[in-house]
């Protein structure tokens, strides 16, 4: 089977291009799925891939469609069975049932998708395109995007539960890049962090000040290899390394590897989108939750950097090596994208989300939109821990050094790793 | 839309007939479905209709072509996936858990289902059918007719989750018909029950004696009308008629109606197979719990007839009245099934399923067959009531006035009412 | 340490010297313990020791005293917080909280019981007792009876939980005495079942016929050694002979033994109110559930009998031996009671419970009582088994041939056993 | 009835002194507290008063004494019973079960502390006392001057679940104080945070730089009439400037308003170790999540401070008003401490504990003890919020400006309220 990708342009044109483009990443995704893989909800924090596609249609109806006036809305039920959160919009359906809800079918949402899409082009073809409504489109976008990376690592959990293993499309493994193992080390400053001169999300903003004390950075993030030797030393048979509400979570759930991670013999095997595959240890490792990344840390004598301490480094000329594979399935995803300077810290972005120490929290002066997009972001600020970099399963140009992904301590569902910091 | 219904001859040729005419009823059942709509499981009792396909089709595959010799198993990884609970045959994937499994996708198992069928039916032309076959055929038939009356039932309950209350086939109502409301009286004697000369499944064996006291049924179950007085009389407010384990069970789910009824200002409403309809008095009153039927008959000053009351009542000329339809969405399913003496206790049969005051245990003497079969009805005899009668979603060759129905005494998701004894 | 017993005279004058001796009869429960023990709930089923006590004295208060017409209650808080399930009487405090009422304290229940004791003396000495408030003074008395059984059962699960094992009361073990062990065989009939001329509850009532098939019965309880046959056999770790709830129950619980059994080494020990001590195999099993005693009867080739045959058994001339000891204390809390004829069936009151295949329900007939007392058995008629007998427990004055004990397939904490039939 | 207070004096001259004092504290708290009280646990947060008692103790013994080489351990299985969540002592028993240990008794955990108070205060008065054994004594007396406040809060909530609102202690109501009401403004800056030159948790080390951006502090706490009026503005019934978990929270835990709010009629009770008094506008709320403290500042168009903030605020001449009572109940627990100049910022310290927009971490260098006293804070440090500032329930001397408290962001059992910055 032949590698799928999202066709990128050396110049980006227009809005309208850009909306085609993501918009037909979607269906790329989609591609190897039935109807009835697109339903299943294989726990609370997973939604249906269909859900997915209407919700992120949902999003463009409501936010910008419905704000110019003539249109009608494609089915007036959708408002209820597709906004996830916003309370200022409406009333949701309860997140954990979304799998059970078998109608409007595939189809339909495949419909639904189609005319909204040409609604959305007539509106960014015609002449006078508002400043509002281009940057509602680029959250929009930048919307769709992130729920791109949550149907891979969602549809992953999903097919994991069966017990056939289900591919979700075949794929072979080239040798395992081999980074350089060393410390970079940043100076004591007060450094500005945050967003500037580019699109991002209001939790990015607004650019401010932190003060850091000296650190060092691992170049690379840690692998399996390295990860092995922690479980080989039991490291989730004793507490110690383990902050508290880590080590109840990892007995209550019986961790003892990664998740997606299982033992055959003396070979540890893990699922992927590519079906089980032996681990390689050169990969680097994911799947793991802030209690675990935090937990090796300790135990390896160095702790997780803040967010802060990653983005100032981030910043200063990291070698970015964007996996061209949705790992480990062998079959490029991503486009090419430009690499840093190859003497610099690597793999900082495109391969794994690192975990950082840092509580997701608002930055100082931080203030949410007005109106529903207020919801976006500002009321998750708690008990959840910022990951940054993006993973293989993120669109590179979705990411950048500011980005700020956010999940709670036990989450292991996503592409998450960790760095070492000093 | 047009009714189904299955094809009767008069008379009944073949074993083969009937397999084909059984299997072909729930291609039927299934016909107005989509192939999301036979994945979802809306609660753990509730198994998809895709399941039941396949797992019926598995019982004939494991219980009869297995026994063959010569046969290949259709696919190795269905004896996990579609066994049931029968611990004698290996082990089963987790009910709760069956909404999950995407794959194999209904074109396959439709696929599966040919395969067996193909399969059967050369095993059933053959020239020496063996008693041994032709006895386990019998019960995969009756099996699958026991399935495809909670195929109906299930995808209503799927249905009814989706807040757009989907129409599984729309229906017409016709007038309500009015049974006699009387009494008929029985006097005391020692009774021979259970089964004799035809198929019966084993908890209906061994036929044995019991004593009944004079004791006196109602011709009639109860009609919605009835039951409405019981809610207006708050029924669902005050503890006295209710057991304690019923009412506990009432305050913690929040009942306070039928399952499926909803209020629209004064008008009670269902939802039903064709959808939401207002509630017709006249109509027997179903989708209670044993709990509901039990607090209804001692609020009445009555109460619930034990089994045998109910099986010798109905062995002395009942008039069944087999209502000809998928209450109430006005479509046939049933054939037309012969009634009895006009002037007999009515609806006894094909109607609602009747709780009755029995807790379901072993006959005296009962001995559960050898093999995997032992495990069909005897292990589940603990904390489950019996219901007599069948229902409208019941085939009316799979019924008789021996069967013992059981479901556990919150359950309310079957066609189930009640008739009153005194 | 001196044994206790409640003194018996041979003749019994009057119902004050019954109220007088049973009353009195708790004090002697309670003495080992200490305020503190007497607050705990180790579990829902539980109650505290207190509890029982202010309990069983606001049922003197409430039933009888309330309607003499000029007396005060004693406070008028105690009636939401020490009623147990009288809905006719008013609401009552959740029974899983009653562990956090640590006020008012054991010295004012205390004096409560003290109190209400001098009123009921009163009114028992006067010259014109009245029918109905000796038949309500019986029925408090009986009900007190029971909730000494409670007490020591439950206090026994409060100190099973404490690692340091406390001992209620110190005790020698005799010799365990070695009852025959043979089949008593009964033929078929219509017999008269339930109580007749002499106190009896409600659920006992009317006096009805059964048909009984011929059967025989044990003619001792299983013993400790035949259990451990069963265990050792992987009673516990196959399905095959237990029913389905009770093995995903086993498997939930994790059983692996009875109740408050624990292996050290090849030695199994038990937990008992005099600590923990070695099992001995001639001694009747108890602490199991119905769940263990019906798989331990399949897995034997034997089932559990009715209650019916039961009782007719019983009836003809049982042999009761009361244990004479809080078994395995070795310290009498009974009066020696009279034996049957040696040659009868041994052991079937007075030693453990013995769990009977009857679901808990009513007697053809059956009406409960008019007022709150119409709560006392009625209600509870649903996902009970009936257990016959009495246990060391018992007083023997409160048991008799016709009495039903009923709790949930899955309870242990009481002196449970079995004894086999066919 | 008299106050109590702990006898403070001018200077303090030994570390014995205040051994002493301490350690009798504990013994005025429980001194109003029956046996049966102090062995209640409300809920799995909550331990029982005796439990208090004896871990206290433990620490002593286990920390200090037990290594200094010839003592005897009072009692072996302590170390199970009394080690609360220390892995590398050994395994503890588990939490959630605390109350049901009613031996040893009361008198037994009063034996034990008498004896480890003489071997402490032999130890104590030796010619030689090392700094290692002064130091861990300091760690022990402020570890029981938390435990003392948790007895105060945990008794209130456990005597809360009586519906006969028990008083601990009874106390009259003096006028409310009424702080001024404005802003005070703090300039940008890199600023030293955390403790120096004086006696510390690990958890406000190492001294280290942080950089604030310019911020406003409101003069005093919120008070109850403000916090009334964000409830009757419907504060409980928007979801609006509710944090996501917060509003799910409130939601599932049915809150209407802070812990021990009732409303009787227009008035707003609250239950107080004195009993149910009516709520004073000018107190300053309390018993408040971090999800209630969170939502009302965003209400009132304001934020929480972060912890540094509060640092920085506190350390610059504030006013601290320790309020000489045991909040609302009208009696002195605390000696007269020295409050700072009447114009700064009122009510830092001593009032209540002020929740802070800060997730609890690790400071730049941090490093746990090593040994088991590593275990006391660092693995703490993830999904709770930081309080700052100490409550009338927290010893005088044990609070200071850079203490550090911490608590996940549904706990409303201790005294938490807030002050709005912006």
């Amino acid at each position: 089977m032949s590698s799928i990708s999202e066709s990128t342009s050396t110049c980006e044109p227009t809005l309208a291009d850009r909306y085609r483009r993501v918009r037909q990443f979607t269906d790329q995704i989609v591609e190897p799925l039935s109807a009835e893989d697109c339903l299943v909800q294989s726990m609370p924090d997973v939604s249906p891939t269909r859900w997915h596609m209407a919700h992120t249609t949902w999003f463009f109806e409501t936010f910008i469609l419905a704000h110019q006036g003539d249109q009608d809305v494609f089915d007036p039920q959708f408002n209820y069975l597709f906004n996830s959160y916003y309370n200022t919009i409406g009333k949701q359906f309860p997140r954990p049932q979304r799998g059970l809800i078998s109608r409007p079918g595939l189809d339909r949402i495949k419909d639904y998708r189609q005319v909204v899409d040409q609604r959305m082009l007539e509106l960014l073809s015609g002449p006078d395109l508002s400043q509002d409504v281009a940057d509602a489109v680029l959250i929009g976008l930048n919307h769709e995007q992130q729920h791109q990376e949550l149907m891979l690592t969602d549809i992953k959990h999903v097919l994991s539960c069966n017990p056939t293993l289900p591919v979700y499309r075949p794929g072979s493994f080239p040798d395992a890049w081999r980074p350089n193992q060393d410390w970079f080390e940043f100076e004591e400053g007060v450094y500005e962090m945050g967003a500037v001169d580019q699109f991002a999300f209001d939790n990015e903003l607004p650019r401010h000040r932190q003060f850091l004390e000296p650190f060092g950075l691992a170049s690379s993030p840690v692998n399996c290899g390295q990860y092995i030797e922690f479980i080989e030393a039991g490291g989730y048979q004793k507490p110690d390394p383990w902050l508290s509400l880590g080590w109840s979570t990892a007995e209550q759930q019986q961790w003892d590897a990664p998740l997606y991670w299982v033992r055959q013999g003396s070979q540890w095997m893990v699922f992927t989108l590519a079906g089980l595959v032996p681990v390689c240890p050169e990969w680097p490792v994911c799947h793991l939750s802030y209690f675990e990344a935090d937990a090796f840390a300790r135990w390896a004598g160095y702790r997780l950097p803040t967010e802060f301490e990653w983005e100032l480094a981030s910043g200063q000329g990291a070698g970015n090596q964007f996996a061209d594979r949705l790992w480990p399935d062998g079959q490029a995803l991503h486009p090419t994208c430009e690499n840093g300077p190859s003497e610099s810290i690597q793999q900082m972005m495109g391969t794994v989300w690192e975990w950082t120490s840092s509580s997701y929290a608002a930055y100082p002066g931080y203030l949410p939109p007005a109106g529903a997009l207020g919801e976006y972001n500002g009321k998750f600020m708690c008990n959840q821990y910022v990951l940054r970099g993006g993973s293989v399963a993120t669109s590179c140009d979705h990411i950048r050094t500011t980005y700020r992904n956010f999940f709670p301590p036990d989450a292991r569902w996503q592409f998450s790793g960790l760095r070492l910091a000093r």
